[in-house]
C-alpha cells in the first residue's frame, strides 16, 4: 500500500489549511487504496482569523501543528519528523495557511521565505524524485521548492502568477477541474479553491491530482 | 434544487464538529443535487481541546458559531436565523461538539440539556415532518428532539445507547456503513466516527444517510 506524507498548515480557509480540500485529499487518497500521515510544523501561525467576519483576531495566537491536529483527528506529526524514505509521495493541499504558515507568499509574494523545515522535507521528497501534489495557493510553495522552470498551477490569478513565475517556476493557467503536470519533476498542481465555486468544483481537480500523483513512480 | 440546513457545533472533533464528517456531509448533499446552508449556535463552547494531546486547553474560549465558519468558510449563519420554510430537511454531522455544545449529553447523559434556540430549529424540521439526518453522536440529540420510541442509533457503544433510551428513544445497534430509519419521523441516523476507523468507513454511512434524507419527502 502506498503511503502519501501529507502537510497541512492550520485549520480553516483564512489562516490555515483549507478543511474541504484537506478532507478531499485525505478521502481521496484512501479511495485509490493508499494510505496517508500528516505533518504540520510546530510554529505559530501567521495569524488568527475570525472566519465568521474576515477580520483578524488580534489578541489570540495558534499553532500550526495544534490546528492542523484537528484535521487529522489527532494523528499528526511534527514535519521534522517526516522522512521521505518512509513515503511514496507528499501532497500538499491549499488555504492561506499554505502562503502564511509553511512560506509567507501571501505577504511578501516572490520575496517570501520559506518555514525551514517545510522546505527541507519538500525538497527531499523532489530530490528524491518522488511524486508530489500541490493544491490551491500551494503551489506558490512548489515554485519556491522546484523553481528552476517548473511548471505549476494556482488558476489564473494574475498576480499570484506573477509572482510564482518571478521564484523561477512557470505558471500554466489551468480549469478548476483540471491539473498541471511537470513530468520531469514528477510534480501535480491544481487550482482547487483559488478558482472553485462549490466544493464540487475543488473536489474535481483534487481527485484528479491525488490519482495522478499516485499512479506516477 | 432542495435546500439542507446544515447545524454544526464548532470545528473539530474533540471539542467541536467532526471534520470529516462535516465535508462529507456537505460533499454529498452537492453530490445529491441539493445544496446547503450551515447554522450554528452564538455560544461559547463547553471547552477547547488541544487537538494534539487531547487535554483541556484551560485558558482558552472559542465560539461556537466562529470556529463553525471554519468549516463554512465564512458562510454561516446564527441558528436562530434557521427558519424550517425556507430548507427541505436538517442534517447535524456529529463530533464531540454535537454532545458538548449543542447539548451536553457528553457530560450529563440522560439529564442533558439542549441549547434552546438548537432545540427550536430541531424540533420545527421534526414537527414540519421534514426529514432529518444525524451522524455519530449527534443522534442523542436527535432523542432529545424526537423522544417516544423514536429509532435511532449511535452504533453499538452500550453506555451511549443506555442513554439514549433513557431519553426515550429506541436505540439500534448499526453497523458503520449502515444507517438506521425511522420512517414516520422521517429520521435516518448512522454511527460515522462512533465507529469508523477510517474515513473511508464514515463515508460509507454519511453517504447512505444524505442519500435517504434528501429522498424521503
Amino acid at each position: 500500500m502506498k503511503k502519501v506524507a501529507v502537510i497541512l498548515s492550520g485549520s480553516g480557509v483564512f489562516d490555515g489549511t483549507e478543511l474541504h480540500e484537506a478532507v478531499i485529499t485525505l478521502l481521496a487518497i484512501r479511495s485509490n487504496g493508499a494510505e496517508y500521515q500528516c505533518f504540520a510544523p510546530d510554529v505559530m501561525q501567521m495569524h488568527v482569523v475570525n472566519h465568521l467576519t474576515g477580520e483578524v483576531a488580534e489578541n489570540e495566537q495558534r499553532n500550526v501543528l495544534v490546528e492542523s491536529a484537528r484535521i487529522a483527528r489527532g494523528e499528526i506529526k511534527p514535519v521534522t519528523e517526516c522522512q521521505p524514505d518512509n513515503f511514496d509521495a507528499i501532497i500538499l493541499p491549499g488555504g492561506f495557511g499554505a502562503a502564511k504558515n509553511l512560506c509567507t507568499f501571501a505577504v511578501d509574494g516572490a520575496g517570501c521565505s520559506v518555514n525551514e523545515d517545510v522546505l527541507t522535507v519538500c525538497r527531499a521528497f523532489a530530490e528524491a524524485g518522488k511524486p508530489a501534489g500541490y493544491a490551491c495557493i500551494a503551489p506558490a510553495l512548489a515554485a519556491a521548492v522546484y523553481g528552476s522552470q517548473r511548471k505549476v498551477t494556482i488558476g489564473n490569478d494574475e498576480g499570484a502568477a506573477a509572482g510564482i513565475n518571478a521564484l523561477g517556476a512557470v505558471h500554466v493557467d489551468c480549469a478548476v477541474d483540471e491539473i498541471v503536470i511537470d513530468t520531469d519533476a514528477k510534480l501535480a498542481t491544481t487550482p482547487a479553491y483559488m478558482l472553485a465555486g462549490d466544493i464540487l468544483e475543488a473536489k474535481a481537480g483534487i481527485d484528479k491530482m491525488v490519482e495522478t500523483v499516485l499512479a506516477m513512480n
